[in-house]
């Protein structure tokens, strides 16, 4: 009698089962070939890197949420990947240093973390995105939430949505109109992150409360955005919001939320999230940064579509199969299969044509309906 | 300054740049398609797993060489994934426990070891097989074998051989006609493996000899090994043998090394190694096996295609790119990527199509040369 839990997997990880499987694997070839066709190459860095040199380009964030071990054979310390942005800024630093820029890379691939979130528990994520490397511009910015965009309606999202966050928003008005102490920007920050008024004007927030309203459906949001801004200190961000917006508009449900914080801490003027009908939480962000390590200008998105994956995996089709009995024609049956068949072929007299899931059986060089 | 060592990479861990990752793309697709056309449906497992589940069902093989590191959530040692097999073997006698049989499955993912070797100093692999679930028969050998064929032509893999083996030889041959001593056969296998005379005859297997030569190209080996067999005890391993011959000939080069064993540890009455022409070393292996800690038969086979990568990426194409001015026709640009141009888009006055790569312009609605 063997121990039935030694089977069971660690929690937050698990098995994609054919339908399931079937789901990802289409979602993610979809994506690529989006990013593909608008001029991205794929690069595929490895699973493990040096722990150090991982954590450098990620500026502390999430370093304590990798799985590290020492290699015994370089006695140094090995992470494996949480995140392939930072491998692939990497590789634009490194491998891609001397390629003209602005340079376009895509990739997908698995990243694991020690702790999932209650709200997303698993601790394996299949991550697929794409970098503009070199630009952070406004032009940078609206091709990469179209990019974004079109990846998901690629993969079959329906109702997209895209929330805009202006992610040092606070240090723009800080360092201008509306002036805090060092030490006051990091909790006004957290307050309007919350959308906590009480907490907002307790931190010595109390001039940046207008920002708490300033949410909600684009054109609106902006619009009250702007009025809020009496020096014009948030006019180019203004304006660069409204021309991607511009941009995408009629394709994805817009919505701004200047002053979002929490997961945007390492972009720099512009950042965005993605949601779809249908499918629980959110399936990625993006926005623009700095390549940590490098100082380069970069705009990207990276796509988590497990969520996507189990909204649509019960309806995945896997293809018709057709039933090959024993001493059939192989020709045929090669015929077939690069029509579109996925054939099951007999290996002994007690296979069974409906038990294997056939629909149709090859019958005198054709399919016939079982 | 900064240390420029820290942007190194492990040992034996490596980038794939464009053209690398395009190639290693386009070949694990070819492959994956193949084999859903005959009926194997994917599955994913995860990356990391407990590496006592991992341990039993891999008989003690390999599980030295895997990475290994303490969960902090379970607090039981995890591992990275070194091989898929073992984790579609689980797969099959757990979550897919109840689907009828023979359960045709595949997958394709990287996998990572601690220790390379010296013919193949790579500690990560990208992993592709195919694993034909409750049968280990003549058929079921045959089926995998041509599978693997396809698969690796589909990839692009010119001159394919097949070197098949069979791995219990010594066992069936010391249980019946030509007996051994227990401790002897672990000797007699080692010695036969690297057919070395001298040591066959030190170990007590004089009578082994004649197999050192029943080796060479398929027809005539087999002949060899059929005149050995005074007691028709291979009888039907020969017969076997031949009918997955006639299955693939005319496909790839058929060699025989009945006495081959090493890698085979954990195969039953069949094996094969696959090379192709232009390739360094070998590009898999499969044969009959038992899962692991279940017990069921199956026949299998695992790709490892770094090599053919490497033989044919120089020459990779990444497709004809073309080049958008700023203010272009974005339904224009829209329709020629649907007909599978990848467009370059201009982000400022100063993107130069030449200098990004472009071979041709979008000009009055078409792709122009430039």
């Amino acid at each position: 009698m063997t121990d039935p839990t030694q089977d069971l997997l660690p929690e937050g990880l698990e098995d994609r089962l054919p339908q399931s499987a079937a789901a990802a694997t289409r979602i993610e070839r979809a994506m690529l070939r989006v990013m593909g066709a608008h001029g991205y190459d794929r690069v595929r860095p490895p699973l493990v890197e040096f722990e150090q040199s991982m954590a450098r380009r990620m500026n502390g964030l999430m370093t304590r949420n990798m799985f590290r071990f020492v290699d015994p054979r370089s006695l140094r310390t090995l992470a494996l990947r949480a995140d392939m942005t930072v491998q692939v800024g990497r590789i634009a630093a490194t491998g891609l240093a001397e390629a003209p820029r602005p340079l376009r890379l895509c990739y997908a691939g698995q990243v694991a973390r020690i702790t999932g979130t209650t709200l997303e528990p698993r601790r394996e994520n299949l991550q697929i995105g794409a970098e503009l490397i070199g630009r952070d511009t406004v032009a940078a910015a609206a091709e990469v939430v179209e990019l974004a965009i079109a990846a998901l309606e690629a993969a079959g999202a329906k109702g997209i949505s895209v929330d805009f966050t202006l992610p040092d928003l606070v240090d723009t008005l800080a360092d201008g109109p509306l002036p805090l102490y060092p030490e006051a920007r990091v909790r006004v920050r957290r307050e309007l992150d919350t959308k906590d008024a009480g907490g907002l004007i307790e931190a010595g927030g109390e001039a940046y409360l207008p920002l708490i309203h300033a949410t909600g459906a684009f054109p609106e949001a902006a619009e009250k955005l702007a009025a809020l801004d009496s020096t014009g200190v948030l006019g180019t961000r203004i304006d660069g919001l409204r021309q991607i917006a511009r941009r995408v508009e009629g394709r994805a449900r817009l919505t701004l939320d200047p002053s979002e914080r929490h997961g945007f801490e390492y972009q720099s003027w512009f950042g965005f999230t993605l949601y779809a009908e249908g499918v629980r939480g959110e399936l990625g962000r993006g926005g623009t940064y700095c390549i940590g390590g490098s100082d380069e200008p970069a705009t990207g998105f990276s796509l988590y579509p497990e969520e996507l994956v189990e909204a649509v995996k019960a309806d995945e089709k896997l293809g018709a199969r057709l039933f090959l009995p024993m001493d059939h024609d192989r020709d045929a049956a090669q015929k077939l299969r690069e029509d579109g068949w996925r054939t099951v072929a007999a290996l002994d007299a007690g296979d069974d044509a409906a038990t294997l899931g056939c629909s149709h059986i090859l019958e005198d060089g054709a399919a016939r309906p079982l």
